[in-house]
């Protein structure tokens, strides 16, 4: 047999193992369905933490431990309430979510003017003049011309993450952002955002409007831009709690200093039960190192899955594994986070050397049964990016991406949305990728003749 | 600018027009929401061509018509019933459905001993002896580590297609057959079966049960093997009636006597509303023309869009536009179906000579941006299959499979189902290569050196 031949019985393997006798689905099941919602500090995502130790502890690898991380405690309080009143007594309640590290109203709510704007960088224009004691609404909508929903993410992501602390500037009352979401519907989507420098005293409350109710509001106020909005947000942020990564070790049989790492991140929203974000990359990661087991494939390098805590509002768990892989001169060669949605894998992308990337490339003909295509540079994860330095390479798995956004961050994160094949063939697909990094190692950069890609 | 460049703007108008200001989804709503199910022969079916056909005549095209056809017509009745007694008086219902085409039940139902095959093959080995007066319970599942579900399904659907006209040689008194489906649900699929040369008094009630029930079914099998099961069906035959496939066409401006068709199915199965089958395929073949339309491009070639009528159970639809064609000599040198669902196009594929296919590869680079990637040898569909003959191009467009047959056939094939970006990507895709297409033409085949692929 050649080695080409090997590699191909091989995947075959790892497929068939995943899509015949896979655990993806069930321990996403109880994650998504006895736990629920993972927000960091929460008790579930505490008992995520205890679940997946235990999950790991079974499949009898080398090593499993807790790695300690403080992690920001965000609540969300009693569910948010919001009017649109075009006059006095006559309203309409509105679907609104607050984002996540949002201060809360004042116990009456805010009730004020909207203004409403296509971006933060409308601000300047319309200036205090016109924002002061105002809500202002941001209502970019996500470009649906783009094949990859994560670009137009990345085009209004924006407007949730810094609105707040750039309309606070202006004197606005609060903010109302679109969710970032393609489809019309009643659903609002949270996500994080960030004051900035701004002082507590100075910070303004936020939350998303559902599509629909943000194509109603603009609607509303091109009739009548005097009517009042009401919202009333109930969190509140606490001191930072004790949290874990939970992480697991198959160690090397020829080379156990280097390192892979699979994982993806055990927090989520609260909203729904984060079983596509991340949920999915949880149970993929986790799989990736049971089919080694079972298969008996016993990797020459040290394979690590990491389940990081508090990805969506701090990155403390990214951080920290980075610090302490650091801090203990580990020398990773290669990182793969899957936090894209549990749908039908399409391929990675990378960040790594060209050289690195041509090697990979060179063995897109053994993914081409499984209809894995897609081999391109790009991002990688918000979790691994930290571990970047020297040889490294980093990815991110890919899987299709247009109903993602459907479900991010909102009420139906929930795991009747993940189809139990596009789950395993996602964990088969990382699982394949790693068996090759394992097998033939990675190069590493000439740094004399870097090129940057 | 290159040609290359002409074509890969043409390709981004194309996606995002239909992305944009598509209307393949509103059609689909319509299609699914206002008309629903639409069986060979129903009121739904004359509804879905007279809307198809009213749409058509909005867009401007050069003709629309209707094209007459005569189709089966098969009534499912009062809804079916069914239970396992697995002692006097000890009953647990089961989820079944008739497969079209079905002779009912006597009035009052069938009760039988069951057994359990794997398949039309294994009659043979149990004999008459042990088959005669019972209920043959087909119940091999589809294989879940093929990539391609459509593969899965190709390897079972005999037992649904043939099982009743298969059992009834052995004396069976009855079929129940285990859903086409991937998924472990409480759904029974439906789906077309043949008695063959059967005659109508020995004809036997076939019925497929859900997943979950034949799982449970054959459990209790294997501790009790002389439990009854009791079935009803209420389904009828009926004379044959008059039906439309809805044509509209663009005639070519410069060589109009080479037809493009592009297609899919008006009607179909009665337990959903058909939004993935067939509806999505309507839509898409619909909006191709009207990308074109919108556009102002006016193709060189004369483009036809084909609603074909009873794809289900008798194809005569696609027999039909065949047989006009072959009467009237037409040239058709394209013929192209989606009937694979509304899910995220992956590609096509093609049933050409080898130059042909070549030449449509070279083009592969063209659609990359779009994430299409699948350019493979296969099957086209059903009803433009009948079309093959000389240098006609048959193809179909290729979805992502993973979720087809959790809907295929069932009650949940439904609007809810489908994403508005993947539907209209498909639309696009498919508009983007009867673009090349008519820009480009086909190679003819060299019938001195044709080369079986």
């Amino acid at each position: 047999m050649n080695p080409e031949e090997a590699d191909s019985l091989m995947f075959r393997k790892i497929y068939d193992m995943s899509l015949l006798n896979g655990k993806s689905y069930d321990w996403l099941d109880y994650l998504s369905n006895n736990i629920g919602g993972r927000l960091s500090g929460s008790y579930q995502a505490q008992q995520a933490v205890e679940y997946t130790k235990a999950q790991l502890e079974e499949l009898g690898l080398d090593k499993v431990w807790l790695q300690p991380v403080m992690v920001p405690k965000w609540t969300r309080g009693a569910k948010e309430f919001a009017y649109v009143e075009t006059s006095p007594g006559l309203t309409k309640n509105v679907n609104i979510t607050a984002l996540g590290g949002s201060v809360p109203t004042p116990a009456g709510g805010t009730k004020a003017r909207v203004i409403e704007v296509q971006g933060v960088e409308d601000l300047a224009r319309y200036g205090k003049e016109q924002i002061q004691g105002k809500i202002v609404f941001f209502n970019r909508p996500m470009r649906p011309d783009l094949i990859s929903t994560f670009e137009s993410y990345g085009g209004c992501v924006d407007q949730r993450y810094s609105g707040a602390a750039e309309a606070g500037k202006y004197g606005a009352v609060g903010v109302i952002v679109r969710s970032m979401n393609l489809r019309m519907d009643d659903l609002p989507h949270t996500g994080s955002m960030s004051y900035g420098e701004t002082p507590v005293s100075k910070r303004i409350p936020a939350a998303a409007i559902s599509t629909n109710d943000a194509a109603y509001l603009s609607g509303l106020l091109t009739m009548n831009n005097e009517l009042e909005l009401y919202f009333k947000l109930n969190c509140e942020q606490h001191a930072d709690v004790q949290s874990y990564n939970v992480i697991g070790e198959i160690t090397g049989s020829e080379h156990p200093e280097e390192i892979m790492v699979v994982g993806g991140h055990l927090d989520s929203w609260d909203l729904g039960d984060g079983s596509h974000d991340d949920g999915a990359g949880v149970v993929q990661s986790m799989e990736v190192l049971r089919l080694f087991k079972e298969l008996n494939y016993k990797p020459k390098r040290t394979l690590r899955v990491v389940l990081f805590m508090n990805e969506e509002n701090g990155l403390r768990g990214g951080n920290k594994y980075a610090e302490v892989a650091k801090s203990k001169n580990e020398n990773h060669i290669f990182a793969l986070e899957s936090d894209a949605g549990g749908f039908t894998p399409r391929g990675f992308s990378f960040d790594a050397d060209k050289a690195q990337f041509s090697q990979i490339q060179s063995w897109k003909e053994l993914f081409k049964p499984y209809l894995i295509h897609y081999f391109e540079m790009g991002g990688s994860g918000a979790d691994v990016a930290p571990l970047k330095k020297g040889d490294v390479v980093l990815a991110g798995l890919r899987p299709d991406s247009q109903r993602y956004f459907d479900h991010h961050h909102a009420a139906n994160d929930t795991f009747e949305h993940v189809n139990k094949r596009e789950l395993e063939l996602g964990a088969a697909t990382m699982a394949s990728l790693v068996y090759l990094i394992d097998k033939h190692g990675l190069k590493k950069i000439d740094t004399a003749k870097k090129e940057k890609l």
